[in-house]
């Protein structure tokens, strides 16, 4: 199986790592696997953005493919996939915390996000590791 | 004139940080005008990843409607703009930083940067403010 099906327009770290995640339904279904239970197909096409059912499927498998997420059979359901962060998906936690400080700081209209993650120049590099910790047991050490 | 016509999906402030730069040629853009002294709109096209036209063009309108970029008309040539970034855009480095960061450890094949900022977890707020102290007297103070 291609592991990786990435079609590389430059040798630049920035532009790769768009390549894999550089559309915004990528880091919603990421968002939703960071920092809620949703585990499903169904459970993270509920989301309020509304996802569209092919990009969710198309998305789903780019990321599986680019070593992202990935899935196993549910096993009180044998038709339904539950989809998982690998330690690359969790390593991306620091890019979407970047992200949400951008735009709370720059946009007054967004909701102070669900799931708040603190700290200061000094704590962040603790904050982050904690909670990469703590996923690190919910995907990938069970 | 509309200052920010975000279709908003959620209030959610990764949702709409998404809606803004969650496209990879917004980021491409970003990454020019943080790390080269690209300007002019024949420079940014000149990207290694071949940017085109029509969406260069689009992305530049939008990036200026959600005030990350301004332009003005080039004092030497009267036809041409020039590109420059907000306070707002400054801001971008640090997701730009991540997602460089990310991908420079999780794929082999990329190139280093380059315009590296080398930093520690104890010095990351230090550099990365430096740098952007780099950008405002570049992008905004003159």
């Amino acid at each position: 199986m291609e592991k990786n099906n990435l079609v590389r327009r430059s040798h630049c770290a920035i532009s790769s790592a768009l390549e894999v995640i550089g559309d915004r339904w990528s880091l919603i279904i990421l968002r939703d696997l960071m920092f809620t239970e949703k585990r499903s197909y169904g459970e993270l096409q509920s989301c309020e953005e509304k996802i569209a059912t092919n990009i969710l499927a198309a998305r789903l498998v780019a990321l599986e493919e680019n070593g992202i997420i990935y899935k196993i059979t549910d096993p009180e359901n044998g038709r339904r996939s539950l989809y998982y962060l690998t330690e690359k998906g969790i390593d991306l936690l620091p890019v979407i915390i970047e992200l949400r400080k951008w735009m709370e700081k720059h946009d007054a209209d967004v909701e102070p996000c669900q799931y708040q993650l603190s700290f200061t120049n000094a704590s962040r590099a603790k904050v982050l590791s904690a909670y990469q910790d703590k996923l690190r047991k919910l995907h990938i050490t069970g």
